[in-house]
């Protein structure tokens, strides 16, 4: 198929560029030293690819993230990085084979995942972000208190969410630092072989972690492409111009096939003046005819490719692979 | 069902302010004065219970909108407020027995509807917002192409989208009369039975349309409860606290579970901080438990839906009926 046949919008994953973000990221951090986050992708047919360059765990953010690779016959060693009151079903996948590790921030998120029946566990430290995770000083007793349940602690995670995407690199360097401090001194209370953390913005300077949580190197996004980072931009939004007017034009994707957060997208060679339903009004010198197709640079990778149900691999403008992205939803 | 056993984030609704929604609009605007705009809720189950107010026509914003609507037996009278370059499933959904219109406003989306299979058309107008529409003078000249073409042109639309939002009512009423003279004044030149336009926003002070194109009072959002309409907020997402830190607590429900072109979503008695893709960070005097759930308000409702499988329609802490979010894609 060529793209000129896709409907638009459309989510185009550039092949190249997706290989040498993976081959430089795996050659960064080979085998374990990588535990891929697959929240920024939704998508088993692209952790698999993950999982070919020898990457035996993963990383999720929620319970269908879990199942879904289960089902995929990549649940080799997944840890949901993130806290469940309701363990019913990570528990079920645990019996079923999975290697299943949740993180646990709190009495009443161990006592959950004692009584789900999930068998493994890390304890979740704060590290700075004002999200979830322990006080550093209380992991330790976190992680008595998991085993003392009958629970696996396998080590602590804790996201310097906080400093991945800081532009300036001697200033991301020193945070982390003062992050992985805390983390290390956590680890030392608790004990096990985890020391998870990092993002793709840290994934050469955090050298304190076991294994770095990494998901957005693999498609990246205009946000950290503004960081100092090897890898390209592989995830573009193809879609067609359908309206011109003196001054603008009008391509048909908007907000629900763009994560907004981050502000809008950007087109290269064009100003993006604002983001509709189903609508992005843009400039350009010339500007393009109607029925035209460009291309649009999502500013966040993870809530973008969160709304549309498959990746289109391109090779130039061939498609050469159509990826479900199957872990949407909870 | 209980809401309890919700897993969440689950969006609810509330069915008492629903209904109050409904019949407020439909008071309003009996019968074929109001085209309700399914793009806000992306449900048919829902849009049944609006053609059951006495609607018989919708507005779509896509494809898949209008074939979705035209499956569940809605397919009376659908208009594609929206252009499209290829109308070959329009087409093909017109020869399955359904009334489709799409809107035009070129001569190269004139000439896809003709060659599409596309039996019937509205001549889209600017009226002020920069996205798509003809320059009001040049309506008349594309009906006239349009007929040329052999298609039925059953009149004008023009979309008020930048004024529907604005706070003060007389600025609102004002700024309305502006750009429906420029309709009307499109309209006389253009012909046919149809000058559709307004929102939520205006569906009371658009004297001048023929029907309304209004989506969001059925569900409604913070921007919208800013203004001073009749509707009540009926939709919330249901999230659970699954961390709590001194100074802040987080719920499970996030950037892809929240359309956040508004910015961020609201608790009442809360302070939101942040969203992250599965996290909303808030403070609150007193902060909840673990294991708490809060009702989160979104800020836009039509970006927010679009991320869920369903909605859940809830009798106080009874779930009542369960919808599909079934016109979801493209």
């Amino acid at each position: 198929m060529r793209i000129e046949e896709l409907q638009t919008p459309a989510l185009l994953v550039d092949g190249a560029a997706f290989a040498h973000n993976l081959e430089t990221m795996s050659s960064a951090l080979p085998g374990p030293r990588l535990r891929p986050h697959v929240k920024a992708h939704k998508c088993t047919a692209l952790a698999a690819r993950q999982a070919a360059m020898g990457h035996p765990g993963f990383t999720c953010a929620t319970i269908r993230e879990m199942e879904g690779m289960a089902a995929a016959g990549l649940g080799q060693d997944l840890l949901l990085a993130n806290e469940v009151l309701d363990t019913s079903r990570l528990g079920a996948l645990a019996r079923s084979g999975a290697r299943v590790t949740v993180a646990v921030d709190s009495e009443a998120t161990i006592e959950a995942a004692a009584r789900g029946g999930v068998q493994e566990v890390v304890v979740d430290v704060n590290v700075g972000l004002p999200r979830c995770g322990c006080a550093p000083d209380d992991a330790g007793r976190l992680a008595e208190l998991a085993r003392g349940r009958g629970l696996e602690v396998r080590g602590v995670m804790g996201y310097e969410g906080h400093v991945v995407g800081l532009e300036d690199r001697a200033q991301r360097t020193e945070l982390v630092g003062q992050c992985m401090e805390l983390l290390v001194k956590a680890h030392a209370s608790v004990g096990g072989e985890l020391v998870s953390a990092g993002g793709t913005g840290t994934y050469d300077i955090n050298t304190w972690a076991s294994e770095i949580q990494a998901g957005s190197y693999a498609l990246m996004d205009t946000a950290y492409g503004k960081l100092d980072l090897p890898f390209r931009q592989a995830l573009e939004v193809l879609a067609t111009v359908v309206s011109v007017s003196p001054g603008w034009a009008v391509a048909d994707c908007g907000l629900k096939s763009l994560g907004m957060d981050h502000g809008n997208p950007t087109i290269e060679g064009a100003s993006v003046w604002f983001c509709s339903d189903e609508h992005l009004t843009f400039s350009a010198d010339p500007l393009p005819a109607v029925g035209d197709r460009v291309r649009v640079i999502p500013g966040h990778v993870d809530p973008t490719v969160a709304y549309h149900e498959r990746l289109h691999v391109v090779d130039g403008h061939d498609v050469v692979e159509v990826w479900p992205v199957d872990l949407r939803g909870w």
